[in-house]
């Protein structure tokens, strides 16, 4: 029986308009053009690292075991920063170190390396364009079986970048909106965790700016078109959304907006 | 000879910045790793039906017999609207049973399964996100060779949505924009056929907004430089474009403008 | 061993909220079902030729060999427009003969075909997609080993777009920004070939807009956060970026704003 090709899926701020998506794939095919290429997006906001990291979080672990993440949302470019590949339970990562794995080595133990082995580099190096030249390259070498440990030398600790926690007191839980999604949900860190500890005690009811909604709700559509709904969204975080419409701006939402959840008196 | 691997093409609104695509790809990889994944769109307007429609419409039949489309536009994802896999001539359809389908299955026979039997379902389920934790699942079992008949239980009749149809008459046809592309063409509802069952009796001219266009070409280059044009598009309905420019913005076009083709005197 | 499957890579203007995408790869799979498609870009500005001619030629060459690079930006579909299909270094073209090809075609030999024998085309054919009726099928055919000599007749000369070329004298270089990025990176005609020519000879100082750099430095976190910096980027162009921001907005760039390399004194 003929074995399933190696996945190796792609994360990157480099929009849809330019080369750079097509030079990194090519990168990858050149070095082992029977991997296959898995878009999960090249959408994440210019240089914002943390919007890589919460999609890398909510997804990457849904895939196959040995599954290949190449990660670059990388404003430090040809810096200090220090290249790294990274094996976090069944899956791999290669991407910069510079917080975007984050999310997923602060839950999980790891074994990281950083990208030394110049030998498994592209032989052209800009100084600006390490998907093509270092990450792509790497993450086609790993398809093919080279072992992280041929690629560099062992990394104790990771870049580390946190989201502020919620704190909760004998009043509530008081969260922040940490991710605004395509729709304008407005995403918060408040755990379902967190909340069900709560909200087993008594109901609640949560504050978004100057409106108040009385209730945590199952889905969407349980409150009118147009309304503000509370709910725990798909990542198993609160979010406040609008069913039929858009919480950011129907809430002049942003990130870093404070949301409370508040027991009723 | 080794058989080529089954597809499953991806239509959704779940825009390209978040983890949804990604989440959903990883689930259908987790049951089925050897499928072939085709985006369509991820950029259906967010909880456009009728758009996500417009784009099945148009597209699924050319594929090779057996695929498979998973077309997650989903605004009551939670409620009780229903899951359903349905196969309509040599091509099978998964989503949500909310109007979705109606412009495709407005025009054969089909057969409709609402998909109860939660064995091919994610062990995970939330109340927001089905394209992970259902259809994309679905799809994947069908791309093993599961048989639609497996899913569920028979479904008389899906949710049916039409547009507006156009008017004949002894003056002409009065016609809707139903559809601005990505160039800004306004495609009406107007087809060929019945384009050409009223000129062929007559020369005609088309009023859009203040502008009357006196005739009907061939392609955007046979009028000149920014000025508009009526013609068939790929899609065989009458388009309102403008050559090398944008006819949304120069005709100050919408959704459900009307669009008149009236015999001239 | 089972040889690797043929690539086509797919750039075009065409979005990513239409049939368009869908109805071309569509096209595609029927006549080969079992080649990859690799998606360069759906979001070629519309209609822009030197654009899509841009990302053609910064990514072309580094894909295996054989690979073929189906380039749909196609302002004169319909009209006397040639279609055809190129042979450059062992990369193969297809699309439209507006320019599209110009930026590879003018470095290097090449085998050019008009498709003229429409039994490799699409048996429905409109008058305004090609891409699904004629370049999508051409494509197609040459995956599954049909030779380009089989699908029309020569060629003598590509349609040719050049760029302003820069302008060298005894003051320093004149060049101009022909592309601007995702990220607002401001892409010159100067290359890096006569960035160094210049440079060798004595320091210089850049004049973008109002704005006066000091020096040419390696990538962009050498220079301060909201800070601008000139540097070779990777498409071995001069380029002027922001670092942790967007060029185009501090410094109100554009395309075809004058960049001026010039000696200090």
């Amino acid at each position: 029986m003929q074995s399933s090709a190696p996945i190796i899926t792609l994360t990157t701020d480099f929009g849809q308009r330019d080369f750079y998506v097509s030079a990194m794939k090519a990168a990858i095919l050149s070095v082992n053009r029977d991997v296959r290429l898995i878009d999960v997006s090249h959408d994440i906001p210019a240089q914002d690292i943390m919007a890589g990291a919460w999609v890398t979080r909510n997804s990457a672990f849904l895939y196959p075991s040995g599954s290949i993440h190449l990660v670059v949302v990388d404003p430090g470019v040809g810096t200090t920063r220090k290249p790294v590949a990274v094996r976090i339970k069944d899956q791999i990562f290669v991407g910069p170190d510079n917080g975007i794995f984050s999310l997923i080595a602060d839950q999980e133990p790891y074994d990281a390396y950083e990208l030394t082995n110049t030998s498994f580099w592209s032989n052209e190096r800009s100084n600006t364009f390490h998907g093509r030249d270092i990450f792509g390259p790497i993450a086609a070498h790993l398809s093919k079986g080279i072992e992280l440990e041929e690629l560099g030398v062992p990394l104790q600790e990771l870049i580390s970048y946190r989201w502020a926690l919620p704190v909760a007191d004998n009043e509530g839980i008081q969260g922040w909106v940490m991710h605004i999604d395509h729709y304008g949900n407005m995403i918060t860190n408040i755990t379902r965790e967190m909340l069900e500890a709560v909200t087993s005690k008594s109901p609640v009811k949560i504050y978004v700016g100057n409106s108040i909604l009385k209730e945590i709700v199952r889905t969407y559509a349980d409150v009118d078109t147009g309304t503000p709904a509370a709910l725990i969204g798909g990542s198993n975080h609160l979010e406040i959304a609008v069913n039929g419409g858009n919480a950011e701006q129907l809430l002049s939402g942003h990130k870093g907006m404070p949301i409370s959840v508040l027991f009723r008196k």
